[in-house]
């Protein structure tokens, strides 16, 4: 087959759950993941743009949409595995990438060959794009963490992630991590936690209002 | 909030289900929809600029990651209500684009305002991105029905959405067109099914078989 | 096809689930949420009966248990799109009806089809039926939304669907709102909430009874 | 409590799995269940009352959309056990009533005992109403069964459901069973069956459309 | 059929979950709750030889595994329920066995019925062994309810599984018994619950540390 | 803590799936395969002691029920990784014994750290236990592939493991493996497929039934 097995492939993201094993609220798929990160990344080079950098924008485009597109082979290996030694850390990533040139050798028409291979390459690199696309994905590991944190998880997993991926983020060198540290998790730290006692409140509230609602 | 709330809000796309109300064996999320669109369309606009034409990778890396993003406050309406008149269809867009601006002019900061204006308009215009966009988003159309059809589902919905997707792919004049129905839609017609009868001749084949496998 | 295209369709209610987007500890299918609304106004309209009103039963089965039946046809739509103008409001109520409308003139025997658009009409209306079904489907977004602010649901969705819900029954004037407002939801507020002290406590108290247990 | 407590009570049949145990496509709760049965029933009840019959309206009522209450208490206990020894049959049976009973005694006022009562009681007796009502219940059996044969499904016990539940009401002498051995049951078996081959054919008819679509 | 009847039916034990109707964070099924039961036992077993007590490893392997075999057939019928009389309680295991027994008379060939009817046999006798399985059986009871409470479900049901489990437990005379109520139990109701004051701190001290992190 | 963070990460596994990534009709958890290891060897072992085999039923309870304990710590990786290279399969191997190693040595209290070092070891070994543990293993990959390709699944990855473990299974020289060859397999394979014109069928008889039924 040709670039259809490669269309075809991408359901198998949609299937594949982070942080397997914990309990969580809310499950999220590679691919959701994904697009989220795709999003994150742009707003936070559009703000580095306007700091004054400049931006490849079709690199960013693709290292962002493509940074898990590995994890279709490998599955997503819980994080202590693939920290456990810098020996075992280099061999998955090997095979990871050995495992992504052989489909792209295997199903892809030669003429593409070389755009599959550019495009699916590992994005992590200490360009401006490449600095973005980390920053965008440990973004995400916060929004998932918190999201689970103020729900009332008590997995630990869930601190951990949180922690390490603030610390990650905090010590690259990017106007938007600066704005990220400066607006935008202050907010998300601040969001008004419910509680049983608002419950009681919001009642009494709505039935001393006068008139109809919506 | 400022930017966060629009971070946050990428989250409900995750929860956003496809084609609500029709049996399907397999669900998929708007942002993993989105995600899948992104993706078709970067290996579209590659197959587009090797035949020669110029991609504004910025545009289309913004206007197919945010495609649905109005779903946020609209859900996924169904199809037919949004075609059941002119009118509806032309009301309903207008509600979703006015509830778009409306959050922005709420959340996003002065600074950023115009950005996110522009990054979250509707794409779908007569230009190779928008058209690449129109392809990538009715190809997914395709791949879903196709997965649920093969496995069996018999909801009428899919083969309508199969044959109107295919209507509407083939009238765009565009080279990656012509390559997705050379390459790509038979490699999809022609795979395999599995049937019944497979599993007893695989189950001899195997016993068959000399020395060990894997 | 006849009534069988009518029965085949109310499967459909069971895929949909209501407040798409939001993030939920529990979702409610239209069709679950249907019956809970057909048995509450069969309380309301005891009380209603015991302080002396008549009630026209026939009718208050056919509108409570039908009066989400539209949503097969334009799905779940978010609260805010519909309210967004009282324009789109009335225009999507006009779609609704009318795709009721062909599909009933388009499947159900000629001799059956008044009785069907009978049934299936809007049903809320100022009698004193009407008014029941309003009661009892804003009484279901009261459970609805406080089961999850219970449960520590952090979406300030919840929050606003449970002040209005309220809002709207306590100015409906009928007796058995009067009931629920002075019987039914201060046993709902006064719910025992759990806490964490709970469990230590719990736990002591089982391991200081002496005999046995079930 | 007070009338809360039932109110309260009746989402737990939206977490009550009907046939617990077989594989199935799509799981049906007994809240659906019940709203449905309470549908089918208002409509047998209609071709009933248009053959020149008396129907009681509201012990119609009544007595669907209550009939498997009583599952709050016991569960979905797989029917087999039921049927085990009619000395076992009764005894479930007679505990089912007792659990209701008690329930109504502990938490219902005084004023409304013998309304609840009355309104909990089971329905299946010998009237149309309570006839009406068991062709309703198997009616649901018949289309859940169906529907899962339709798309594949190889257990023997939906094999079973079906054919069970439709001698159960060829065997009741209504006028609405009548109509749905003759117009409605055809309909159903008489649906078009998708094979791959169609997938072909679909995809040959599409790409052979002249103007465009939807 | 022969042992592969026995064999497919283990299946239906992963789609019966335990406490049916009940709201839970986490469903749990009949095969994982046998699976952790056997977990439990073995250690027990271990603890309680280290006491020097003998333990018949067969026997505690067959009874512990196969404990719940017999919800194939009846289902997770409600606690309540099974003890709502002595005597439905009686009967209803007694049919529980009568099922068991007949599946191995229909399914299993004769040189092994013997040994299948040992296999499948209630459990819980005044043996060692049975007394381990009644403890191990409690235990998960006592860690599902747990979790439950723990992330702030306000089912009461699960306050009193977890209180009834543990007097159970305390009433029997082993040495296991005694370190669990010592050692295990302690540290259970001792785990640190989360707050969302902890959110705040946290991400105050990740963003005080200095260097990068993993 | 002690036993108990043993205890409790057991249920880490109810949320660990297997086969991640692939379209499947039916999930199985880690947990629930587990159990069902356990009950195929003890069956086994019983057919392999009554044709003359010693069996350390200690030894087989511990191995079977333990056997993927470690996935708790590296998830279930995708087969084609641990395959990719004899020397990442080595070391993954070597990285999951060596974290229950860690996780024994951290947890569990020093009396006991033997027994469990011992409990969670690697059980595939050349001995009758080990091979039965090899046999029951392989044995539910058979029952999970073949289930999902009766049912219409079109994944090619489940005809593989389905292949692939007959072929492991046929080389144990095991008399259980001659039984499981010419008793069980056939039943399995030549278990009844339904289709659609059976539907018909059914109807027509059951319509043809005289008097009534269940």
């Amino acid at each position: 087959m040709g670039i259809h097995a490669y269309f075809r492939s991408l359901n198998e993201l949609e299937r594949i759950i982070r942080c397997p094993g914990k309990f969580k609220f809310e499950e999220h798929s590679v691919a959701a993941h994904s697009w989220k990160v795709v999003q994150y990344a742009k707003t936070l080079a559009d703000i580095e743009e306007k700091n004054g950098a400049t931006i490849d924008w079709k690199k960013l485009y693709e290292i962002t949409s493509s940074h898990d597109y590995g994890e279709i082979f490998i599955g997503d290996i819980k994080t202590p595995v693939k920290h456990a030694s810098p020996e075992l850390r280099a061999l998955i990533q090997q095979v990871e990438e050995g495992m992504v040139y052989n489909f792209i050798e295997e199903h892809i028409p030669q003429e593409y060959k070389s755009i599959f291979h550019n495009q699916l390459r590992e994005g992590k690199d200490d360009t401006v794009e490449g600095l973005i696309l980390e920053v965008a994905d440990k973004m995400d590991q916060v929004y998932e963490a918190f999201a689970e944190l103020q729900r009332g998880n008590t997995e630990k997993e869930f601190i951990v992630m949180y922690r390490n991926a603030l610390v990650k983020i905090k010590n690259i060198k990017l106007n938007c991590v600066k704005y990220f540290l400066d607006h935008i998790l202050p907010d998300m730290v601040n969001e008004r936690i419910l509680s049983s006692i608002d419950i009681k409140r919001i009642t009494e509230e709505a039935l001393a209002l006068e008139g109809a609602s919506n």
